[in-house]
């Protein structure tokens, strides 16, 4: 594994890369790694000749009351755990080589940003589609692999892909999670013993929202009320959001067909937890659980 | 020469020249062609195994009081000068095709636009840098072809190029003039006979502005009053700016060293002229003329 701090020396690898023309498989982290993202890692393995991760703390994806300065890091550890999952070149640059001066032109998302976590982060996505347009060009992936955890964050990335018509496939990789089905998280470790006992409920109800739907006997709107009670009952939680929308638009789901997310936030005593599940609507109104 | 008018045959087209690892130079142009443009794809040929010239005129970069509707069109001599000029992918989208919905995220541009022509044309180079990028990620060149008379488009896009990371070089390419110094533009034949006559003075205006402050006798200051007296004593035309800035900053010149654009634009009865050189002083305050 070949391990780069500087943007030319990057640029050089890419190019002897594409000049091979190997595809290229990016998954663009911001450090302490845990399973969801190696198991992109080994998505991006699979599927192409070469594998370029970065590790980047994006500040301008951090609002000001943000954790951006105890935002955790263990390079040593990541460099490890980037090794063993076959990553081919690191890439960890300096914020100062990543934004070297002001912005001249600057990016402003939207769209599919006012629901779910959105809400809450002003300015947010703005970052995350500021720092992905950079290192899109940077590494020239073939495709980049992206976990369906951060569902927002793939659709706002799938927005700008579509608007800019960047050459790159974004690839969903569904949720990993605990054998209880608890989504992985670096926040699962906040959790008290009985939180963690109650937690694997997020993702239970999210099954049974899918099969209630499948059923054709329940709207999505009765359904997200249904979801809602579910975890207010059977969580000691406070319940931030049960959301339903079309996918990847995030906007009201006004017909059933196609893919629609049902999203979830639950605001433990020290541990935000957040999953979702999509499934995919036919035009029968029968479904299938597409993802995760 | 192939003339492509879908965004997904491009893209084939495009992924077979990447894939035999030729450079593609890229000559993005609104149509309507001149020697300007010939000239570009002149440079491109001579740099680059593929040349790719794109047509469109991109609604985005136009104000709601300029002249869209009536801006000049004529694709079957356009297509004509472009075979003969050694093109070999013609790209001529449909405007729904570029844009097929309102864009999710978008792109404003925050430097460089205050001075010069910027000034008066309110989100003209947010347009310019919005169709660039979606152009830039379908073509995939190695090298792009903009013509210095334009020069503030220049510096806006490198800008956005160097903000961004695109994988690209921006090729500046002089001015095409008349013989008598005159720019050449679409515009020219709406001077009047005794206009034309004068029009050449705005390239020895600034062809004197160099040798003023190569001689070092003169500030950037006092030439600029200089320049514009003698186009307000020499021309019957109204003159609408003469300004001089660091290029490709567009900041005010605060030391003799770099590169230094004095740029002019006089107002005729029936048509705009603009004109600038672009004078690259070295350490010692002794400059050279760089380009045009």
């Amino acid at each position: 594994m070949k391990i780069i701090t500087s943007m030319n020396i990057l640029r050089q690898e890419i190019q002897k890369h594409k000049d091979s023309v190997g595809s290229i498989g990016f998954v663009p982290t911001m450090g302490f790694l845990h399973e969801g993202h190696l198991t992109l890692a080994d998505e991006a393995r699979k599927q192409n000749e070469v594998v370029v991760m970065s590790i980047f703390v994006n500040p301008l994806q951090f609002g000001p009351d943000e954790d951006f300065d105890r935002y955790p890091r263990d390079i040593d550890r990541d460099r490890e755990l980037a090794e063993n999952a076959g990553v081919d070149i690191l890439f960890i640059p300096d914020a100062k080589e990543m934004y070297p001066d002001e912005l001249s032109v600057t990016m402003t998302v939207h769209k599919r940003i006012d629901v779910l976590c959105g809400k809450k982060r002003e300015g947010h996505f703005d970052g995350v589609v500021t720092i992905l347009a950079k290192l899109f060009h940077l590494v020239q992936p073939s495709r980049a692999y992206f976990g369906l955890k951060d569902a927002q964050q793939i659709a706002v990335v799938e927005g700008m892909v579509e608007d800019y018509f960047f050459p790159v496939e974004i690839v969903r990789v569904p949720t990993v999670r605990e054998e209880d089905g608890l989504a992985k998280s670096s926040r699962n470790v906040y959790l008290s013993e009985s939180e963690r006992k109650e937690a694997p409920v997020l993702y239970k109800s999210l099954k049974e929202a899918a099969q209630m739907i499948e059923s054709g006997k329940m709207s999505v709107d009765a359904v997200v009320i249904k979801v809602r009670d579910i975890l207010q009952n059977e969580t000691s939680g406070k319940v931030e959001y049960v959301e339903a929308y079309s996918f990847p638009q995030l906007s009201p789901v006004d017909d059933l067909t196609g893919e629609v997310i049902i999203a979830v936030a639950v605001q433990f005593e020290k541990a935000r937890l957040i999953d979702n599940i999509i499934i995919l609507l036919n035009e029968e109104g029968k479904s299938a659980c597409l993802e995760q």
